[in-house]
């Protein structure tokens, strides 16, 4: 056995073990009754300590070594070993007590901004959060140590490989730019074509389910290898051979739960488009969260949410949900899933105003890890960042600094791949869109197999070979480039004729 | 860290692994999609080789001879030392080169069985079971060499401790000439009582869904510590904290899932029951297969088929299903749910030849693991073995050899715990009437809640700290006696009142 068929054999059982921890994942949010939670707890924790062993162990380094020797001449495994070389560097740059402490204080900083946020109180949080972010920054040293970045670009690497914050930064500047531009303008023209009608529910539960696994599976989800379950907090767990997909329904709106089934989708798209000659190793797996993001926009957003789909969607969801038709016709459907407002809630965001919140995030996480902003300021810089991105203000903490989990988990640098993932989603679509002239029409038709079968070639079966930028540059001729996202948003949002697109 | 503390938290340890194997092994049956199939494959694979890793690590002999030096002074623990001890001993005996061939023959065999039984064919599964026979007789011997046991005690000790075949053969001769004079009696009574009227279906599945739920519910199992799902083959799975319990539903017949349930329901009390003190610890665990097969038949035949309790049930059934009263009488119920036949299938046998059914197994498969018989002759020991219990053969051998997967699996002495659990239940019962005088009376008002705190005191909580027949001891006054349960079926099926009990 050769070193590097002794590092992927490790490889695959790392991420076998990945695979059950994913599985019992799934069950905790969708399946477990409650008081099965604190031996779940045990179960998550001795599968990591496992993996983790199993990452780091002495003899790794020597096989890297030997490796990195004679690399593989196959492109796929040359990346692929530089691969395992870096989640090396990764795992072992944190020393065993950081990551204990670093589990510990999010577990307890979590728990104690969940009932911070239901008080609206952030002060009540402030303390725990303080120690979470000096671990982080200690975590964030380590990392930039080894891998020879920026203690920011060290977080963000763990999320999306080769973006860095000097990629990100001109990005979102030219993003803000356009937003100041573009936003009066769009919801001027949304006052003039009037209030959409409402459909009038309630919508039944199990018919909202219903049309959204027959959508799904239209999508292109396989049923022998995929489910639709309920939890909280909508996702995409499991393996790529068994996807789990989960969302929740309100008898009051189809949309959410509709939309969210189908962004939810393509994220399993893409999981089950990756390479499986290369299943279980790092070369295998998704290019990052960006570019994950970007295949669950694809769907919801850009096939979704255009006229095309529209017009095969309406009288679907007539037939589901019976009523007056005129709710569902394509102009009224694309004033409901193409609202824009200023809103304080990213995960409530359309698709225009989305970037600003997490541009207002990227900058202040930045501030945090660099410590240049203390915690007891930070309700106020946020205030302030979102005032001047949007010209709102929270009214409190809880629509404020404290909505979102991420940095209360000690997740720093999660936030771009959200924007980076929709603006390269735009673009995707756009190439996508030229090379497969037919896509429309097949969509109209309720066919995705056009789009499909094109992010499956260009993107899906691509795994990890691939940086993000390099990724889109096979798939489109381009880096990552903004003005497609604007461009997108423009004719949906700014044409002047009122029919959109 | 003494050796004994540093034994636990390796044996913890472990016992997390289990739980996770256990989860994914209810997700397997009760919601996977077809297509997860391989990956859950690979799953218990690198779990159980994690597992294996762990409890065969060479400093656990160390550690074991370290704190057998100066035994734990509390009984618990020195039980639980005793039966780490006992644990390491099995783990050990067997080299790894076995096991893997173990798990591959017995992989093949069960697969090709499956086809076997569906066309009936014997002669193509006899080459997989001769070699996985082989390979048993392998282990057994390893396994009787380090226990000091005969080869077959070795197996059965795999699943019940402390009982031998030595033990189980009078019991079961006895059973054996009780049935002999029994049976045709019991026939006889039958006939002369006349049929069931059968209540008329179809049984919608949502609605005995809803019943099975409430009554293992009102049984006692915690809605926050269990569901209960669907799967082909039902079962009780999952963790002490967090118990999974399946059923399967006919529209034709309410009675199999209903039984089913509260039989799975006895196995969720056991678990929930367990001392909690000593979770993830040998001595904390249920006491063996026997004792465990006596709570699923303590609630489903001694409980849930009582006059007592089929008064409460009758008006429930009827609430749930409508139609006409009187199938759902008493007397009609009992008519139902206690109906003798000699049949040809172990899994659809009435209690009282039931035993019939592990008797036949528990002498092929002694002589199986002597290799005293060969796999060729199986078939007509099979059916001379029936014939001679019953007075029936078989019409095929998808019928009777070829019914149950347990040996195609390389499952060898398991069987007898099926009958010892019938025995133990109606020896329970018998003792918890004796202490709690208003049992029946709780009963018939659907309250289950003085029998379960006979078992929680008596059995649950006792964990592994006794053997079987210990258990028996502490919990009834004396070890198994065959003659409870023999009383039990005489009162049930041969009263001449034509009441029953």
């Amino acid at each position: 056995m050769t070193a590097y068929a002794r590092l992927t054999a490790r490889a695959a059982r790392i991420a076998t073990i990945g695979e059950a921890q994913s599985m019992l994942g799934w069950d905790a949010a969708a399946m477990m009754p409650q008081g099965g939670g604190a031996a779940r707890g045990d179960q998550f924790a001795v599968l990591a300590g496992l993996a983790h062993g199993l990452a780091t162990a002495p003899e790794v380094a020597d096989d890297l070594a030997e490796a990195e020797q004679t690399p593989p001449a196959n492109p796929w495994d040359a990346a692929n070993l530089r691969l395992l070389r870096h989640a090396h560097t990764r795992e072992t740059a944190i020393p065993a007590d950081l990551v204990e402490a670093l589990a510990r204080a999010s577990t307890d900083c979590e728990q104690t901004w969940r009932e911070a946020r239901k008080q609206s109180d952030f002060a009540m949080v402030a303390p725990k959060l303080t120690t979470l972010m000096a671990l982080v920054r200690e975590k964030a040293a380590n990392l930039a140590a080894a891998l020879n970045m920026t203690a920011y670009d060290a977080m963000m690497d763990g999320f999306q490989r080769g973006v860095t914050a000097a990629d990100v930064a001109p990005v979102f500047a030219n993003y803000e730019a356009f937003l100041a531009h573009a936003l009066p303008r769009a919801e001027e023209r949304q006052a003039k074509r009037g209030e959409a009608i409402r459909p009038t529910g309630p919508f039944a539960e199990d018919r909202q389910e219903a049309l959204c696994r027959s959508l799904s599976l239209r999508a292109g989800l396989e049923a022998e290898h995929s489910r639709l379950d309920r939890s909280t907090h909508p996702f995409c767990g499991g393996t790529p051979t068994d996807v789990r997909i989960t969302t929740r329904y309100s008898t009051d709106d189809f949309q959410r739960a509709l939309m969210g089934v189908l962004h939810e989708t393509g994220h399993a798209l893409y999981e089950r488009g990756l390479p499986r000659d290369y299943a279980r190793q790092p070369v295998g797996e998704a290019c990052g969260m960006a570019a994950h993001e970007s295949q669950s926009l694809i769907i919801e957003m850009q096939a979704c949410r255009s006229d095309a789909f529209l017009r095969f969607l309406g009288p679907e969801l007539h037939k589901t949900f019976q009523g007056p038709a005129s709710p569902y016709s394509p102009d009224n459907l694309a004033r409901l899933t193409r609202h824009i407002q200023r809103g304080f809630i990213r995960v409530d965001a359309d698709e225009m105003t989305y970037p600003a919140h997490v541009i207002l995030r990227f900058r202040l996480e930045q501030a945090l890890i660099t410590d240049d902003l203390a915690i007891a300021d930070l309700p106020a810089a946020w205030n302030d960042g979102l005032h001047a991105l949007l010209g709102i203000t929270p009214p409190n903490d809880a629509q404020g600094v404290l909505q979102d989990i991420h940095w209360y988990d000690g997740l720093i640098g999660y936030f771009p791949s959200y924007s980076l993932g929709a603006m390269a989603a735009a673009q995707l679509m756009a190439a996508a869109r030229t090379a497969e002239p037919g896509l429309d029409a097949a969509l109209e038709q309720g066919d995705f197999s056009v789009l499909l079968g094109w992010l499956r070639r260009n993107v899906h079966s691509q795994g990890s070979l691939h940086g993000f930028n390099d990724l889109l540059r096979h798939a489109t001729g381009k880096q990552l480039d903004p003005t497609d996202f604007q461009a997108h948003l423009t004719a949906r949002y700014l044409t002047c004729s009122g029919t959109p697109e």
